[in-house]
């Protein structure tokens, strides 16, 4: 048996190389040794024969050891799209793959469309299947390229055509109708053996099947092998990774590999979860290289924070006046905006300032930016006046906009009192507007990731106005890398 | 048939109250004129008679007509969570549905863990049912609470259990495994006849069964009818509504209801859209107030900017300079970070100056802005230097925050002599950073939406520096409203 997982989607053989290169970068970390580079591209067209045929010749020339070959299942594409005959049809599709065959290449058939297909014709839509399969193709892949089949039509399709066709079968689902992933496993658990998909569901419309939802599923649910429990334990990093290479926000609610995927936030959950872990989770986070959170949150009762605490005071009652004080203070900045899921580090701040463990690195007495432009350029700058130990440190900073310019001249005055902080990085940066109703005077929460390079952390800042939001997140930031280096502990 | 969708998760029957007239608020204005509001709460403990139990006792205070009453199916969650005895269980099940129903209320039982439960001890898992329905429940709500379950087990679960009971069956299905809204969708074309899900998917972990793709899969995959073709045409705005309410970012690539859902943008879709709409679309997208777009981006070919441009200018040819250079621009731009698929008020701006169309409605000299902070409080000013027709506008804004600010001045210079911008509004304001690998000096996209109270237009803005970028995006909104009434159009 071969699982074969396709990153989707090159529209001609050589012009996307980027993104194939990004997926076999994502590839390589996480140790998939088989992947293969799979050139795309349709079935010739009616007039060419198929060694004077661009598409594919261009095919050929990419050099790959397999292809993906697309040809039309549906009558109406043939006639409407194609402007061919049905019969010509058959014939490109077979001639196609037998040729891409000759030239010593595995072919991978996509009847694109085929359920749409087969739903107006079925009889026609098999025969382009067994046209393929004459030609040579390795695998016939079925394609739901609109994304509108549902699960028992995949069953009953599959049914149906499995017992006429000699070749392996894959599948390649969209997500339009919300029924990607099922799709998919419907067909696994039927017995096709190869799945087009994609890192996080990316793809046109509302995207293909999110190959981090399948891969753990035929782990977990059907009891195969794709990837195995190593690779597995990596399928978070992967997802992230890719995510961070798109540049596209990494959905939380994703399955699996989600930030919230195993996150429990209502008290009842987070006290079953501690009377027996395995009652409210249907796979062990750690498997796919997530973790179990619990949140802390309007819902949240005094045994969560309790439980967050525990490291800082080993066995604090949640009845204790110190927890009920937190949960007040999290409750009422949750309530302006605050989200202290995604910025633990602020989190622990709060707390050590309520235990009265903690003290303040720097007292602020002002700071201000000016940012100009004109025709002649322009030009950020940051002024800070800050008090540490009794003493005045007064700095400017410029950058590339008013928050950077703040970063600059606040590391200059901090730096040369706390010189760890010269380790710190700023890795991500996002902000958030938490009411649009207002414009441009909404308020902003702006969310930042530091490290030193050993270790991660976040922090939080909201305000109606975005410097100072970015202010309060880069402070505790700073703070925070003080209180990992046992600077600013008290007692 | 009743069709039943409840917006979940209350976890006490009173205190979450905003959250159900936000739904119900909703609903009002999707025209769901059957909607209940469901008290929702467990069974009462084992210790207590129905009457004397907390839970119960304040589920009837809420007032509601019907209660949903949530049970445990799993004999682990019995024993480990409840830590009650099986046949203790199987009694309060049906004392607290009894004790509702004798005090006049509709009873929606929900089985939790009963997929779980079912796989744990099928006979007991049953019982539970039978318990509830012997109580007198008006439907027996199947729920797959961790999300792990299949299709094809909640298939077979379901034929299994159907012929022994006698009353109606519902669905609860969460997405942790990606199988939310297929395994809704298979329960119902088993027969079940209430749903239970949210709007956009939102609850804990990965989110429940998404209402705003269980809801067209019915009408339009199931052939039933759950809200009608009317109602169904407001489903987008219910569903931006909400994410609006909840303040949660709206999925674009949502099915159905995502901006994204009917958006085509590889060149080979796009061609082939224009000669027959229905290959690539698996349902029309006006009939859930979505609709279909065609994108520009580095994919498009000349046929799309010129689909784009035929307001402007019909009968275009795809093979006009005026297409290819505004096509390399588009290139140009994107690769840069801009994003034409959500400011299309942009484009325009940028495609009537490539064609000399519009003239620019004023000259900026310079502006700058100063954010002071100090213990004192903070102050936020903005200073605006502009030129319109020789005369020199020099003006200063307060504002929550330097983009505030900069807007207000901006505005107090323009309005004078073009008043009718006063009309304009700012709906939305986005910031999203584009690489965040250089931390505080990134590159951002600032996204507007505005309005005039009869049209909304979406701008957008790129620079490395967060004001730069709200400038961008601020002035061609306030251009675009310019362009709609007819003052700065040439030609």
């Amino acid at each position: 048996m071969r699982w074969a997982f396709t990153m989707l989607k090159a529209v001609g053989p050589i012009r996307r190389i980027p993104r194939i290169s990004n997926f076999l970068t994502a590839c390589a970390i996480s140790n998939f040794h088989n992947t293969k580079i799979v050139a795309f591209g349709s079935t010739c067209r009616v007039d060419n024969p198929p060694e004077d045929d661009p598409t594919l010749t261009t095919l050929l020339k990419a050099g790959t050891e397999a292809i993906t070959l697309f040809g039309k299942s549906w009558t109406l594409h043939v006639t409407d799209v194609l402007r061919a005959t049905l019969e010509e049809n058959l014939q490109i599709i077979e001639d196609s793959c037998a040729w891409l065959k000759e030239n010593g290449r595995e072919v991978i058939y996509d009847a694109e469309h085929f359920f749409d297909g087969y739903k107006a014709d079925p009889e026609y839509a098999l025969e382009t299947l067994l046209a393929a399969q004459a030609g040579g193709a390795e695998v016939l892949v079925l394609c739901d390229t609109n994304g509108g089949t549902m699960p028992y039509q995949i069953q009953e399709i599959i049914s149906a055509i499995q017992p006429r066709l000699d070749v392996p079968l894959g599948i390649h689902t969209h997500n339009d109708a919300g029924m990607a992933v099922a799709n998919s496993i419907v067909a696994l658990e039927m017995g096709a053996t190869h799945v087009q998909g994609t890192i996080n569901g990316y793809g046109e419309r509302c995207g293909n099947a999110n190959l981090c939802s399948v891969i753990p599923n035929i782990e977990f649910k059907l009891g195969k092998t794709a990837i195995g429990a190593e690779n597995l334990k990596r399928l978070m990093e992967l997802s992230r990774f890719v995510s961070e290479i798109a540049n596209v926000y990494h959905d939380h609610r994703q399955p699996y590999v989600g930030e919230s995927a195993f996150a429990h936030k209502a008290g009842v959950h987070v006290d079953a979860m501690l009377k027996q872990p395995a009652t409210y989770e249907h796979c062990d986070a750690e498997a796919v290289g997530n973790q179990r959170r619990f949140l802390l949150s309007e819902q949240s009762g005094g045994g969560a924070v309790a439980a967050k605490l525990h490291h800082l005071i080993p066995g604090l009652d949640k009845r204790h006046p110190t927890v009920q004080k937190l949960l007040q203070k999290i409750k009422q900045l949750e309530h302006e905006g605050y989200v202290f899921e995604a910025a633990e580090a602020s989190f622990e701040i709060l707390a050590r300032q309520i235990l009265g463990s903690i003290r303040r690195p720097f007292k602020l007495i002002n700071y201000r930016t000016i940012n100009r432009k004109s025709v002649a350029g322009s030009e950020v700058e940051a002024i800070v006046k800050i008090e540490i130990d009794g003493q005045i440190y007064h700095t400017v900073g410029e950058g590339d906009g008013p928050v950077n310019a703040l970063d600059s001249a606040l590391r200059l005055a901090l730096e040369s009192v706390y010189p760890t902080l010269k380790d710190v990085r700023l890795e991500d940066y996002k902000v958030r507007v938490l009411s649009s109703a207002d414009g441009t005077a909404a308020k902003v929460r702006v969310l930042v990731e530091s490290s030193d390079r050993q270790r991660v952390w976040n922090t939080v800042g909201v305000s109606e106005n975005i410097i100072e939001a970015s202010w309060m997140a880069l402070v505790d930031s700073l703070t925070y890398k003080l209180l990992l280096d046992d600077i600013i502990v008290v007692g």
